[in-house]
């Protein structure tokens, strides 16, 4: 529409959905998933979309926009049925795309199909290409109508079960999936557990989703986390739900960044709660390159629980360091707005970000984030902390230099544009314009989060892969499935 | 949206769509498309929708709203291609249904395939059915994705003759076709020929259309009219078209009701011009049943030709008529307004007509419409011109009664609905408070069109369809295509 | 918003606006004033507004657009009181401005003050800066704006008859107002005429309105015409109007161009039908210049009435010439479309007309129009006709030439731009490319009205005006009354 | 529009806008405030003003929404001018009212004048009473207006700056107003000082605001707040301003509450940061009333400043309490969405705060909030943190109860809805769940300003107000300026 607008931050990474499903005893799923979907708005903006089933027909709602501006009170009232899934899209870079807006719907032979996604496949392309040559046309080209019409044909001659485990093993990539199928809820995690999903129990009934903080905004508690590998079936009824573990591997590859940066501080992600994540990667900071300055301050919000840990670490140690908040974030900045021009940019910079004074002036200053991408904002901070009076500017980043981008699901920017792709870490200080800079180290994040490294997904800090991706180096083992061979997954 | 609000007069017959298909020598096909759209609005203002090729991909931007509203010059400069086809929705009465709106597109094995469809299938559930059979998943109800499927099913083992020729064996019903397989436009017109479409030359290129107004709107020629059972094929180049007689049935089913009501009076359809049909028409009707009267009037816009043929062949025959407007449209009428409730409907009935009073004052008046649905308008007219002082209020219909729904892709209202279902031609006279009315009979029908009763379909004037449709009768020998037999359409 | 896109014709007139009042016994005024509204939508597209008092205050929705985009049911619901005000307001040519939609409304000490108006002004300048002397600020430029500050301040000191006479006595130039103070509707007509405004009575209450139709569509009864210089107060229960003759003047005024263009065929102005009007103009321009081709066909739909009247008074004349509507108009034209570039002009002339070929091939044609304002639409028109095979093409306006811009509320185009300014008729002829063209005479204008040109405004076909307009000249005896006299209106 | 839908939190108090100024050598001046408005939004959301003036004439762009929705990039471009004012304004309770949004512009006999107001008169009902009575008309119920007009009248006789003396002299309130004479910006302060006004200097101009981060946004420098009584005139060409101490107060009556609440926290009013304020009045807290548990969390993001002063001081104390940020706002709170039925609204409570399970669970909490106006929220959130497992729930609050309306500017809630305005602080406590309750003190608020109680209004602690407002008593000796006599400000 207008061009010279801007919509969200450039500088950051956008995770690429949230999901949702829900089955209830004899309430509609409408407004549960609806505000579900609200407390999982963060991960995506783009679109947001209902699916529900009445035990005769699917209702469908999905609308470009905010969860509260896709549907009025109306739309709720036509998703009718005790059953659904929802999502939330993330916004793409290039141009809004309605038709990958998603739940995707279909009607096959034996019923209807809904699904939400959230994740990224390897080898969606090669699907898609056996199942064009078996006649089949494709509206999007999307990964979602890949694995509807994969999952719709298996069910063609396999129960539901059988047909999920059948597509699982020929699908290769990262996925969090809630599917509806006529009026039944599955919920399904890659093997690999890259994207998170988890299952929660309401009064009169069960949820799944990306987050837990969407289980606590029903009122609900968690249960605990889908599995890798695993299906979750809801009872129509509300009354429970039935596990498969359909794929096991040995190695999974947890997405360790959904702690660090994308996940609500409130969400219970693999049994570790965000904030408490990211408050011990600020002490393991601390740890490993603290640094005793006047004051200790985030970058808002993304560094706060970070800073905090930080703080609190160096205080122990016998540090005197100051925690405050003295970065002031324009609350509307997200919202549209024109953008400065070129030259109005310089000046312009403070429309974000704002530095209070009297915590910096004439003081030595550590700025905490979770991560640089590009290093624009951190170049723009540096500078405008020390043009409010500090006198040394140190930056400490609670992840490792992301190398490489993400291909599991996140939109992080090209590898061109990421600048710790060549740069070293002094060449970055140097940028940047901080007196000095540290990452916290690879082996910091997996000792926090108590897993091997094989355990984890590392490819954008190391640029090796837990997935065979085109071009790009893998660190272990893996073959990607043989897409035709149905008997692949076999032997069931 | 909002209730209590009506788009578009609720008595009348709605055509279900306008296609066109463009291909030039080295001009962008989207301006073209847009104003042929434009002029062909008459035939569908639920949704507009253009698909290019520009030799490499598909670009497509469909959307809800009329042609002026669906697109901007953005749109239309992004939409690249020498080559395209678009089409207009009808209104539905039930809901709005983005999902349904055209050009449908898929991409498959061999490249992509975009379809506008004007018309209605008899057979498309079963052809679904067997689809889904095969594996396939559907994401809307509409006919034109059973058609696509089909379609970029058979192209994977024939050539795109033999696949469309295949298609058309297996489809039974009505259907105007503008389809792009890649950079290539083809246009396609059921055997019965009971949809219009018309070749047109442009200076730099071939246009395909519902009706030949949107060839003149180009500024172009109408070359003919496709002819029943034809597979046009447009030169990428613009050069020129191919054709092919793919199916061949002894007797047609041409729509009369196209000519009667749904296409423009400046359109040239079965090398008859509409316009004189419509004067025909109403000679016709003076010959029959001609009663002398001191004004003639037409129901604006509908019954102008009809009237006008009417009072001259009235006062050809010495009669002294008057042949007078004395009806007044509100030509904002159609627009979005808040219907009166139905306390102020009575009060409010002239918003949409209103009579002038010194055309009817005092005199014997003879009104002409073009047909009667519901019956409500006529009533009301009836009653408007009484009150506004004629001695006697006499009604012509240019048609004869419509007994029975049309299944072809004209939405005409349920049978229920229909005032002539279960009524005499006394009957209905009474009801609307006429002092005589009189109806076409269906010889001057097939008369005027100079073709046999056996050449028409007249399925809603005699309750006998020229297709087999689930619980109606038929006027002739049809048989569905054994949808399964892919031998059927085959050995050509 | 979007350059490319026109709205509506750009080469007509357009009439500067419509107003309404109604007055009932004890139902809302909302729906009646929107549904008189819509019945004058034809007189302004650019706003519409109601102002309604419900006895404690006034109630006001003013919003851009048609009258069905402008207000939804919840607008009328909240426009409480069986009393109010509306107007419709005309498209301007630059720019639109919210600011001067209407009715505008005021408080003030005595209450509050709500005025819609149709005309203009050519003393509101000398008025503006007489009440800006005495300390008023203005929100707008409007004409509108000075009205209710003069009335408001007269009001301080007088009664409302003497306020209103006041008032009258200062201002210049052309109005039809309607006008709401507290709960009381007024009507008020300039001296000269030159604006229509006529009493409706329904059945529980009375309605004022710039054209009848909007009585009928109340389904009520036409009154009389409110006489020049009169003020017409209805009561507010709606059981009556009172009648104040305020100003006498011994010439009228009356714009002819109400009942050749503007107004709706169905109205009845100044005791004439319109639509009689325009068929007896028809009549006189066959008697002045009528010339004998095998078709006479009217330029739909503002030269309808004129051909009718001509063709008939042809034929009494024993020529035999057949009247056919042979140019088809797109429907839809009118609404939003994106314009053709340069280029394409000429190729999509035929959007908005098409010439039925049938009607013109191989023929002597007439085309019969209102007027000829800046004579492309003519030029395209002929063109049009020859192209289609027409072998002469003459053409017959229902007007005299225009020469002169309309200063009295009717936007036509600068003197620059209108063809008759600085040419004559036979240069005009040669332009447009016709065989002959004749304009009616100014007598025959007379002689149809009944009213000697001393009662017409003729500024526009004379260029001598009725009123004392700077740069212009006058036809009579006008002074402009001396603004800051208050005695001027006096002498009551 | 959409029932059920909110718009923002109705728990809170909404300030009633923010007002800013811009004069530059030779940049246009759009950019500028719209940058600044956009620092500002936090002061009005509904609707967003420019008016510049380009030294020929006013251009002016105001409409309902965010400053980013209000002004798209061509709207900037078409407001010329190297001056101007902005204007962003609170949402009403009620209705969304198009006709006060700001800057309000009027013409009159010596040019044109916009103004941008915050705060409110007490006394613009008889100064619009006797400008009523001079015959002036008024188009809105603002405020506004009556300054405009009664300025207006006033620079007929007097120069610029003995005329806004005179309009200073008559009106009484708080205000703090920008003001564009033809190309002149002036800011004025009321007497009181009661709402901020500041100047800053930017590199090619200056600029007024209500906020200093507004001229931070614009990478200016703060040169002081304008004093109370003070005229600003900035000079056109952008080097400098002149100051006229036009009306001098023995008292002032700063608004604690623009401290406390509204204004952003990297903003300095009067000499103070807001952000240093909220951390001392936070240490007072402590000191008044501060408790000893394991955990202080803030309130987000309302209570953070205070939360850090009182845990540093309770540190500093030698307690052992830790900071923790607990509970979890959702980001996207603010924005449109589906209120919760009332039987869901127990179950979403969680929708908009959600607590961090671990920072709470088994431990005592203390809750700091800067303020409790109906209650609803703590409760909530009293109740909440104990769900979450905490021990003890202690709430502190970082100011007086709240016993009282504000008529000077704030959008507080009625005394009704007031939870403080007739009940103790240990109901209070009781209504809310908590263990314990606390109030800051008065004196603590006078304290940390520095000033005496006689130079704050304290009216919505006390009840007691430091202007004469019908139906209160006040705190001081002051009395309405007698509006009529125009001698009152005099004697200049």
């Amino acid at each position: 529409m207008a061009h010279g607008r801007e919509q969200r931050s450039p500088d950051g990474m956008t995770e690429k959905c949230g999901v949702v499903g829900v089955s209830l005893a004899d309430r509609d799923a409408a407004r549960p998933l609806y505000y579900s979907l609200y407390a999982l708005q963060h991960r995506g903006q783009e679109s947001a979309g209902i699916v529900t089933h009445d035990g005769f027909q699917q209702h469908s709602h999905v609308e470009m926009g905010l969860v509260g501006d896709a549907f009025d009170a109306d739309d709720l009232d036509q998703l009718n049925g005790t059953a659904g899934i929802g999502h939330v899209r993330y916004p793409t870079s290039g141009g809004v795309n309605a038709s990958c807006a998603q739940p995707f719907s279909v009607s096959f032979k034996s019923g209807s199909l809904g699904l939400a996604h959230n994740g990224n496949l390897v080898n969606a392309g090669e699907i898609r290409s056996e199942l064009e040559g078996l006649g089949h046309a494709f509206t999007s080209n999307g990964d979602t109508e890949v694995i509807a019409h994969d999952l719709a044909r298996n069910l063609l001659e396999e129960d539901l079960v059988r047909a999920v485990k059948r597509t699982m093993g020929r699908i290769h990539g990262s996925y969090a999936l809630t599917i509806m199928h006529d009026e039944s809820v599955l919920g399904v995690r890659d093997p690999e557990g890259n994207r998170p999903l988890c299952i929660g129990k309401l009064e009169d009934g069960y949820v799944l989703a990306s987050e837990s903080a969407a289980i606590d905004t029903l009122d609900g508690e968690l249960v605990r986390d889908v599995n890798p590998g695993e299906l979750i079936v809801l009872e129509p009824d509300g009354s429970g739900f039935d596990s498969y573990q359909l794929v096991d591997r040995d190695d999974t590859a947890h997405c360790f960044f959904e702690h660090v940066y994308f996940a609500r501080p409130d969400s219970i992600i693999d049994d570790e709660l965000v904030y408490d994540a990211r408050r011990k990667l600020g002490s393991e900071l601390w740890d490993e390159s603290g640094i005793e300055t006047d004051v200790v301050m985030p970058v808002p919000d993304s560094g706060r629980s970070f800073a905090s840990g930080y703080a609190e670490a160096a205080n122990e140690d016998g540090a005197d360091v100051e925690f405050a908040e003295g970065l002031m974030k324009n609350r509307y900045v997200g919202r549209t707005f024109i953008m400065p021009t070129q030259d109005e940019r310089e000046r312009a910079v403070r429309l974000k970000l704002n530095p209070i004074r009297s915590t910096v002036e004439d003081k030595t200053v550590t700025i905490i984030d979770d991560s640089i991408v590009r290093g624009t904002t951190s170049t723009q901070l540096v500078d405008l902390v020390r043009d409010a009076g500090a006198k040394e500017v140190h930056v400490r980043i609670g992840a490792p230099p992301i190398v490489a981008p993400c291909y599991m699901g996140i939109d992080m920017a090209s590898r061109d544009e990421l600048i710790a792709a060549d740069k070293s870490v002094d060449d970055i200080r140097e940028i940047i314009g901080a007196d000095s800079l540290s990452y916290l180290s690879i082996d910091a994040i997996a000792s926090v989060f108590g897993r091997t490294k094989g355990d984890l997904c590392l490819g954008c800090v190391t640029g090796e892969y837990p997935y065979d991706i085109e071009g790009e180096q893998t660190d272990r083992d893996v073959t990607r499935p043989a897409v035709g061979g149905e008997s692949a997954p076999a032997d069931d």
